[in-house]
């Protein structure tokens, strides 16, 4: 495992000959070293995972908080290569979806809640933006637990947030309910080849605001970030045009963040029986 | 480190002399032994976390997976214990807040991509509900990271969804521009006394759907589960009634979500520049 600097270094993108931004711990312990180091897979080998393993993966998943403990959320647990190979194809632009021999379909669940209402013959009173708001972070932290339980145990991982693009052909293929809604998708399988880079995050003091909000200091932070990132793939060039030498991380995010995305989930919301009001 | 039987045992309630509900591998990693280990805490010793490792589990935070790589969150982080007094004493009923040295607020932030765009002279054009969704992820994800690291590291945390209660008085007491909303809090320190109990989770049949979703086994499942758990307080007692022999978890659920909390959020993310649209 690399040292801490190395390791603070790594995440914020910063040169082997340069200080890291600021002086960690001169020890780190192995699990937090670990989530420093976090990167997803993209290549997979075809074996599976086996199934204690898996079970055990999931109760990890389960081990993650929940909101007053009502656990809003459900997990789809996918090994059927055609079910999979459909969500690929749909997304059409992430083939290590097909590789990988597990997928899960983290959702947040309001069903359940409404069914234990009736159970007790109570009326449920919370289809709200808020219990939207419990659902979703309900999923989003089982799904970080299941990365980093997988992560703990070899396996690698992939969080495909565009299975939301396809909402209206997953939900009715894994048959979700009323109530139910997909947060995100996740690849699990057993990593083939070298890992993955790992991706730089925006220095701290853009993030972490301490005691007030202070973003301040973005305009003059951006251009270093950019630098410390390989250029990028550009986004939406046939809108926005080609760019040969590539994107730096703003500008590929002020390409995407202009194009409206998935514009519709609202209306599918409501389809879905999730009013968000 | 128990035992991956007596592991499995503790996350389901599941009795010691009871055989747990699946057969895990034989040996678990400690990573994921950890992980299934997890709990809150709620009694925190007053030392302050030193500044070194503070900012390296902050690190560990920003090390979680984010949708696009658009880090479409912030974190507060408060240290002034006013400010986390006020927090507590709005809550009223977790004395874990003003004990604990650090408290940290996970929001979504959209208007970080916002600023991008403008930098780059193009036009904003996602806020929209999947916006909110990715941007509310973001937060859960980085506040499991920073949890699961804050673990690793022997501290320990609580996350506090009722910071949503009092959006109207903790938004303006951080200074949270337009864009930017809370999802959760988190208490961090050191751990005072023995730990939390486990909190056992609802069986993996009912939380995990093989292919297709199917939660037809809930009501048959649920007096084992309730019966798993020692019997809890009341949640609103002046509305439902006391009950003195305490209450099981389903029976709580429905106290909690027949009573709408925080109906109002939605009007008060509009006034916070979110359109939900």
């Amino acid at each position: 495992m690399p040292s801490p600097d190395e390791l603070i270094r790594g995440r914020y993108g910063i040169k082997p000959d340069a200080s890291p931004p600021f002086a960690p711990p001169n020890e780190i312990p192995a699990g937090l070293a670990a989530i420093l180091d976090r990167r997803v897979t993209r290549r997979y080998r075809p074996e599976p995972v086996p199934e204690p393993l898996l079970a055990t993966l999931l109760a990890a998943a389960q081990s993650a908080p929940s909101k007053s403990d009502l656990q809003q959320y459900s997990i789809l647990l996918l090994q059927d290569s055609v079910k999979i190979a459909a969500i690929a194809d749909w997304i059409g632009s992430m083939p290590w979806i097909k590789q990988a021999p597990v997928f899960l379909l983290f959702c947040g669940d309001i069903r359940r809640g409404r069914r234990v209402c009736a159970i007790h013959g109570r009326e449920h009173a919370n289809d709200n933006v808020d219990t939207f708001v419990n659902a979703t972070a309900d999923a989003a932290l089982a799904m970080a637990h299941m990365i980093l339980a997988a992560d703990a145990a070899g396996l690698g991982t992939c969080p495909i947030s565009y299975v939301r693009n396809h909402v209206e052909k997953i939900a009715p293929m894994v048959g979700l309910p009323k109530g139910v809604f997909p947060v995100a998708g996740l690849t699990l399988g057993w990593p083939e080849g070298p890992r993955n880079w790992l991706s730089p995050r925006l220095p701290q003091h853009l993030v972490v605001h301490r005691e007030r909000y202070d973003d301040s200091g973005l305009e003059a932070a951006l251009p270093a970030y950019d630098a410390a990132r390989p250029p990028a793939k550009p986004r939406y060039p046939e809108i926005h045009g080609p760019k040969p030498e590539g994107c730096g991380w703003s500008e590929n995010a002020a390409r995407q963040l202009s194009v409206p995305e998935r514009f519709g989930l609202r209306s599918w919301l409501r389809l879905q029986g999730l009013s968000l009001d």
